[in-house]
């Protein structure tokens, strides 16, 4: 079960060892001030909680934790695993990682240590057991956060041995490793368990990324390592329920982060949290379809571990945040299924490299700051409508797969076209919806898409044992799938589909792709719809025939013009929609139109707006939460006319006009 | 002696121990059906067929040879030495290579073996050893085809060792080396041989291609590398040579790389043979040179090893290749020289990072392919004339010379331009003959000048001992000679010819060149000839004083304006032109115009065409390959009119359009 | 007290042991002629002196100091420890460098041992000895030149235990290094001095001028380096001073390079010396400012000890200087404050990397060059005027602040813009200045500012301890200061000054900085001044208040619209600057015109012109160096009307045009 907090939670990372307690006194006033009710403290103090070995001292953590409790905000409890202490890798240098270069580390930086290590293993567990010990049963800490933006890899001698048995316990035989990596390629038949290298620069690999000669490999390397680490954060889990059965535990992740199984991760966590960092520059939809992305892990409602109250430090250009941004941002985040708001960080740093990290009180120390206004504004908006928000639920008919494997093995791939991007792709897709304000959940492949009347899968390159059965039942029973190009290739272990693409998807596809072509960025096709509409493609152009798929679209000019670009299929109930090409913007919206009129997808209100628009259904009423990330002012859609927002109480007024970052929250009672 | 195959070789890369033996009937039945009548096996099977140091198993090689002698189909047998075997990396380390960065290699990729480790030595001998005493009879095997591409460099400590005795075989005594690399600069002098450190990145190296602290110790290096592999070559060409008499064995080059010096590899080769992968965006004009060079590295016609039937996996955007594309690039490949036309490979593989490679036979594994039909027709044209085309020559009066020790050290120079390249100047040059359909010998720099009317020699950076006198006699002896800017620079060890630029060339080009300027990207100049026409001009300015040669152009602007730029000097009966800058395509043309017509040269066909038109002398005949490469239509040229079209036996008409991949190989009776 | 030659050097770098003696005798042949009389040997000659670790042999360098003697040619003598010899470094692999990256080098290259190696110190100790006892009465040689260019880092186990005792020194205690490093950040609390990793790659480093986990650690690696390497000079230098109490000691500097702090080391050395190799799109303000700073280090004459005579061989494209260039640049370098004028080189070596660099004998080896003409005018020209010029002075009333540990930490930092560069800042500043042909001195942080009617201190980022006192002093006395964005924000240890920024310059700037906005290389504002003219800004904004302070110009566009863009505030008798982003040139131009004209400041002349003119003080005469380095014509100003030129010995004409590259030297009697 989803657990729900008292009140919405609204702070962030506090890190007061760095200053003197004079300064604690000043802060606790200021979170009061801003309407902060809580804090993640203890994510980088493992130093500082544990000496040395055999030496734990809680003093100032205690300190902290009865500052706090008396002040009755409440508290994130992180287990500082996220960086090792000095000593642990100057006394045991295994703990520190090997990296792809094939260079073993010294002690530096954070999110350092190798999860293959037992030294490391051994500290880990032991802390977070003693944390759970002492501070178990204070009320005021509502979640445990466990070490800290888990990523990376480690390639030491450790991994590699683990990696040998994770191996061994999967395949049980050589034969059947040799097989799922197709060895015989180039001559890499493997005798001997030990023979195995992680691949890595100095072995089979090349860097995330890029190509791979063994991708079948470089796909075990990657699950091997994402399992590696959450068995680390399983570990200190079980620790912490020995001794607190009740509150709730996560740890913070990083939206489309490469590295790490998401979905596989969230079956292991009591609530999703994530970390929710745009650029200046980075598109609104982009960060909408991460939020999401991450609501879908449990498809509930997540906690937004952090984000700045207005600028970064560790872009490229970091720009700040504009009066209304960060409070516009903070509401599509809660639109898209946010219990919690809070920042990274409370105060700013006076040293090391994220000094100049935005923070809620700023190095000047004072209330009287631009920054800590909007931030209080906020806090007193979300005091008043945060438990009528909390644990509301976001719907959706429309479901986006999204999985790691296939974006793991999508990436590897050697060919055709190295320009050809996961995340670019589910992206392009997920905008269509977005533009029109209907509702997605980002899912899983092995998700219940019965729950959906329309089901997108692009590049679904690798489709494992059973996708295309479930697909199948699907679309059988009524469902609409659109799928792409770069599709039905490749099973689990990145061995083609034997016998025509797109494999396993082609019967339902109702199409033969016979070759792949690949554009290069100066190149581009055309195609043409019935209609006589021409739109451009771009990047991979399938050669298809119909296999009992009637043509949407064909492509204009090369010698493959007059070939089919687009088919849609009837398939039991259902339809499946083959896309063989990348296209435009505006020429997939059209494919895309046609899809969701025929499986009639509404969105959430009829009117069309460029306001952004997100409903969660509260008990019994449905809240809307309506934002304008435009440039220029958009009135607000008549259908509203007379409702009320929750942030004023006020009757809203169809076709009033809300400026760039202006936004309303309506609430319209349910039938 | 050339060897000659009985039938033209036609076929490719096969590797069925990657599927069932099923597979295996249904190849042999596409291969007949497809006109493929070669296969070339046994690639990357080391570890197949030895699993362990004491244990060789040949059952499943036999069967593969067992199927495809009874299909009577040819087969190019390979010793499987270009990958390592798992187990040997393991067990003995020091098979792997360290790299320039200094970082010794586990296992992985292929090319992976340190050419001068004593155990890899050991095992590719036993290994070329047993192949040839078990197959050496077998009349199937029309050639063997030793390790793979040959290429990379290794920087281990055995190298070190192994780099110095090379090092004392040649030079003797310490203090030649020490002279040789001008060891006093930066106080270098070396007194011990094991104080020699391999020019890495760890000591006096820098990355291939740019500048280098010592560029007589990198070039030594080059020539030392290059000689390593060539030692592994003729290893393995002698083991077989103990049991298999007869039977041309080869290697698959690959057309201007750089770290083999080729010229010194075919001496050892019975025939050359390379793999030819053109980019989408590769001028024809470059492939045809390349073709060239190849052909030139021996004077005799050569296999071509490896071509893709469609697309290749490996390069950034991997294109199809248009209907007509594979034929008429095909022949191309055997205008220019080649005996054999070989794929990589025959069946696309399951898995492995070239499982999108092109292949006759897709993964939909069916006769029923766009590819599939093209490599039919080709197979049943070539059937038809494949005899009367082998052994025919090529033949050329002019001569371009390309010298592997050249490039290496004018890429290895520190100044004046970084942007010079070798294969880019070669190029230049080239392009010109092609264009006007003369035909070209890429020439060594110890070549026969005598058999020439004209040669190129473009960016003679180094001009070695006897070089300089061997010119000199051809020119007196009536030759044409063209040379540039940059050259007749440095002796063999990189070390200046004393007394004035071009050093041992200025006597015979009648120059003295001062100064060279270099021009950033963003500069020009100009030149001016006699008519008064002006050309531009970049990169580098040679600055020269005529010593007897006379002006054809000089600068324009600059404070050298009114200087010469291109100079002409009778010298003896002959004559040579100068090229004291790196001039637009349409200025080299004028000059190129004038040194061609002063030789008499004369293109295949008197008449002016777009058209790519090569000869090949074949008995009692001649043979013109006459292919189309532009985009629009292009008309036969009216000498052709009533010859014979050897694929047809149509009488061809002059003035017949030929589209884009359009050819025709007309015959015309030799008096 | 500074030295003074007894006649101006004119020569170069000097390397026979490359060729023959034959050679030698016509080396001093044309010295004579080009009229150079000194030269700098020895540079790299440690493995010809000591051939092994026992044995030293001075036979040829006798040999070379005899000739130059007899020829009484001056000798600037080099120690010749810029590169180790080979066999030490096999033997004794410690004295080589670990890199950046991890890996420990071996032999090659130069400037290649570790500043901490105990076998190098010792060796160079001993060598440095060696040279002084030998040759330290010797009357030719008039100035010692220890190692060359120093630079570079190394990363090594005895750098990292040298690290420690140099860190316990200044800090004695770990907890004060926790505290100046704020370890608490991420957990990295120190418990053991033998915990701390020097920053680098494999530790908690990043390259320099990117950002870094922990910039105070960085600064003091930085700052350990600088000092490691001076005290490598002042080993040499006091051996020196053993044998030879008198001959000035120097070592060769570089401009602006950023790894040394050349105001600290200058306080070690007699004189200064550096080496000038613009590029050729250089402005030649750079160069200008360059010199400024090279004088700066002693406020006193410095020697130019490099530059080319014509072009470089190292640059991507090394273009030749044009005629009158290298004379131009000469004399500018002098009019900057050069007592001296040395070329890197005097022939050019017949082999290694520098062959191509330029030289005043050419590879011909003769005298009859358009280089070796230009360096014989020169030579006559500087034998003339060289003792009226030596020893007269340059005088300033603007200052400009160039602060090393300023640059280092301005360039570690972590936003908010990773474009800001710190030689950029300076030479914005500097340009304005120049191109009124107003003096500027180039001043360390501790400089007496009292000697400056203006001083500017752009993105003084760090202000250390004592710096904001002095400043306040200087301003409050009657001084100008000019600051700007980015100033007063950490103390030595990159801290941030709490309390608002800029810190410890607010209450001088009338100021606070509320919020630092980033710009994105494709972003713009724009600032308005009282007058109405608007200008461009980019790159940074600060959104401040006026605390006293007067508004110069406001910004124009983003929400900070209307809030103060550059500010001045009247303190004390005088007035601080405040500039709040990064201005066009025209835009800081109006704001340097305010802040120069309300301090009086006078160009070198009144006239406007674009000729550089620049003043030396000479004994009661004012010289000052007129050159054009514009394209076109250029008049003389019309108050030299009448004066001595001193090359020519004519009086001059105001109005008389000089082309580009022209110069004259115009004496004005002094009263």
């Amino acid at each position: 079960m989803q657990p729900k907090f008292k009140k919405m939670l609204y702070g962030g990372d506090y890190n007061p060892n760095q200053w003197p307690k004079e300064i604690w006194d000043e802060d606790m006033k200021l979170f009061h001030q801003a309407g902060i009710n809580s804090t993640t403290i203890n994510v980088f103090s493992w130093a500082k909680i544990q000496p040395s070995e055999n030496e734990y001292d809680f003093t100032e953590l205690d300190e902290i934790v009865d500052t706090l409790t008396k002040e009755d905000v409440q508290i994130v409890m992180a287990t500082s695993t996220g960086a090792l202490p000095a000593w642990m890798v100057h006394r045991y240098p295994e703990v520190a990682r090997t990296d792809f270069e094939g260079r073993h580390h010294k002690f530096g930086h954070r999110h350092n240590a190798c999860p293959n290590s037992p030294v490391f293993q051994k500290y880990a567990k032991r802390l977070a057991e003693k944390l759970a010990e002492r501070y178990g049963d204070n009320k005021n800490i509502v979640c445990w956060h466990i070490s800290n933006e888990y990523g990376g890899e480690c390639y030491c001698e450790n991994c590699a041995k683990a990696f040998r048995v994770w191996l061994k316990d999967k395949y049980k035989t050589l034969d059947e490793v040799n097989k799922a990596w197709n060895m015989e390629f180039w001559g890499h038949t493997i005798y001997d368990w030990d023979e195995i290298v992680p691949p890595n620069d100095l072995g089979d690999g090349m860097p995330w990324g890029s190509g791979t000669a063994f991708a079948g490999m470089s796909l075990d390397y990657m699950r091997f390592n994402s399992d590696g680490m959450l068995n680390n954060y399983k570990m200190e889990r079980d620790a912490i329920r020995k001794y607190d059965k009740e509150t709730p535990i996560t740890t913070n992740l990083m939206g489309t982060y490469k590295g790490l199984d998401y979905f596989k991760w969230a079956k292991e966590m009591d609530i999703v949290s994530w970390d929710n960092y745009p650029s200046y520059n980075t598109p609104w939809s982009h960060v909408a379809m991460t939020h999401d992305l991450m609501r879908g892990l449990k498809d509930a409602p997540f906690m937004l571990m952090e984000q700045t109250p207005s600028q970064q430090n560790w872009q490229p250009y970091n720009s700040l945040k504009k009066p209304g941004q960060m409070r516009a941002q903070s509401y599509q985040t809660v639109a898209h299924g946010a219990d919690t708001i809070q920042f990274f960080q409370l105060r700013r740093s006076v040293g090391g490299c994220e000094k100049f990290h935005g923070a809620v009180i700023a190095h000047a120390g004072t209330a009287d700051t631009r920054v800590f206004r909007e931030v209080t504004q906020l806090g007193k908006e979300l005091e008043k409508i945060g438990s009528r928000v909390m644990g509301s639920e976001n719907h959706a008919k429309v479901g986006i797969i999204f999985d790691w494997e296939n974006y793991w093995a999508l990436e590897y791939t050697s060919g055709p076209n190295r320009d050809l991007r996961y995340v670019d792709q589910i992206e392009q897709m997920y905008n269509y919806f977005y533009n029109k304000n209907i509702a997605v959940d980002m899912i899983p492949i092995d998700a219940d898409f019965s729950k959906y009347d329309l089901v997108a899968a692009p590049v679904l390159y690798m489709v494992k044992d059973g996708v295309a059965e479930s697909l199948e039942a699907y679309v059988q029973a009524g469902g609409t799938l659109i799928t792409t190009y770069m599709s039905g290739i490749v099973g689990q272990s990145d061995n083609v589909h034997l016998g025509g693409y797109p494999g396993p998807l082609r019967k339902m596809a109702g199409v033969w792709v016979e070759e792949i072509d690949a554009l290069a960025p100066e190149q581009r096709n055309k195609i043409r719809f019935a209609d006589g509409t021409e739109e451009e493609c771009r990047l991979v152009c399938d050669l298809m025939h119909l296999e009992g798929a009637e043509e949407i679209a064909q492509y204009e000019s090369d010698f493959y013009a007059g070939m089919t670009a687009v088919a849609k299929n009837q398939f039991g109930k259902g339809t499946v929609y083959y896309v063989g090409t990348d296209l435009s913007e505006s020429g997939l919206a059209k494919v895309l139109a046609m899809a969701a009129d025929s499986a009639a997808i509404q969105p959430v209100i009829g009117e069309a707006t460029a306001l952004e628009i997100t409903k969660r259904q509260a008990d019994g009423e449905d809240l809307y939460f309506i934002i304008n990330f435009k440039d220029e002012e958009i009135p607000l859609p008549a259908v509203f006319d007379g409702k009320e927002d929750i942030l004023t109480g006020e009757k809203v007024q169809g076709g009033e006009m809300l400026k760039k970052y202006g936004l309303r929250i309506v609430s319209v009672p349910r039938a």
